[in-house]
């Protein structure tokens, strides 16, 4: 199974007036930690775009938070896919203090597009080629 | 029951490069609607936080995506006080385009912290008046 | 001269640690009352740039703070057309507490961009119906 | 002299619909780097807030365009202590690509402020001793 690992420091523009981080940015570094792992199972998703008119849209996300994340803190976001099914991808990311303790842990379910159109995008199998690749990532 | 409804149009900063809401953004306003739902119903959380120590920490939240949100679109977030229990509360948010067709749906489930000790939050019960208000506002 | 305003009031989410707006979103307040002058003048930016493949693209901004922005706040920010030349505009903005008085003030100098190749964007004249509406807009 | 670097790769949360960086995001990230600048001469700006009530506060910020970032790209932020008065930094950002190309050049000017009381903070002169680390950082 294929497990992409971002790292980041959390900055001041991440914390709210209590100190800790202000909860959206965790789904921005989710988001950016998706896209690193399709990048690492050599799917460049800007390409699939551009070239193929594919995108993965969203159709739901949540995050559990079990610990505030501070100033300073070096985290890690390790992404994986969990469920494939034909038109559906769901990727998993925990984000760990450097012990691996988990601070928040989310999940991002997407599913295939059509954007051909750009004012109306339409749901599509994933392509085979595509689907291949993830059913790869994501054998144990 | 309380309904707090925000409103605002989509800006050009919300957008991704497909020309759609980058989705952290609808969290950001989820939570700004949160607060200003505690504000409709007297309960102002900074002054909570500075008089009482008290906040709502995030214990955890959740997104379901129904439609693009596009350029210049004119949106309401309705939240609602959905839970209750004796520290915790869920909040439930819609957002829906002008004619109440929804866009997007999520919740913030938040528990109750002392945060005397500011890199220590404790969870507590919600204080009897606070709770008498919030019971208050879920009612139907 | 037309002044275009924009009202929000500042959300927990604008703050930073010590419990003031954290200044990047000044810029973000500032682009979106800067879309809003262009539609109080008739111009769609968004429009502009899909049936005609013209945008405004930065080249400079700044802001000088004044007071610290604070949670609650209701703020107005006030933008007007400063210059106009042949290729470019430059949008002024202050950003005041209800009292009128300025909490910051900045600007946006944009340059007239042919962006039909959208990997290679292009300077160009302002297009003569163009000038002439903002030309008209910064007039006194 | 000491020159800070901070290195990103330019992520889809970070674009708008023109496929382009939101301008805001590159002050963020100078933001950023002004922290890292920080901690490279061992002041970390958190801990002088905590233990000794100093921040230093916004002036005046600002930014020119010289490229549009996108998608994927690696960038570096190189940050030097370019003015130092007795109350006050300026800190210059060069934001470049891989090939030290510039794409972008700001600067923070920053006023040292007595934060003790929260709500209304006093600019000061900088401490002496931190004063000579700054001087010592911004020498030849």
């Amino acid at each position: 199974m294929i497990l992409s690992v971002m790292e980041r420091e959390i900055a001041w523009g991440d914390l709210d007036a209590l100190g800790i981080v202000f909860y959206p940015r965790y789904y921005e570094w989710m988001d950016a930690a998706g896209h690193q792992f399709f990048k690492t199972i050599d799917l460049n998703l800007y390409d699939l775009w551009e070239k193929r008119n594919i995108q993965f849209g969203l159709l739901e996300t949540s995050c559990r938070y079990f610990k505030p994340g501070r100033y300073g803190l070096k985290i890690k976001i390790k992404t994986r896919l969990e469920e494939l099914s034909k038109k559906t991808v769901l990727l998993r990311h925990e984000i760990q203090q450097a012990a691996d303790e988990k601070i928040v842990e989310g999940f991002e379910k997407r599913i295939c597009l059509n954007v051909t159109d750009i004012k109306n995008f339409k749901s599509m199998d994933i392509p085979q080629d595509l689907f291949a690749v993830l059913e790869n990532a994501g054998r144990d």
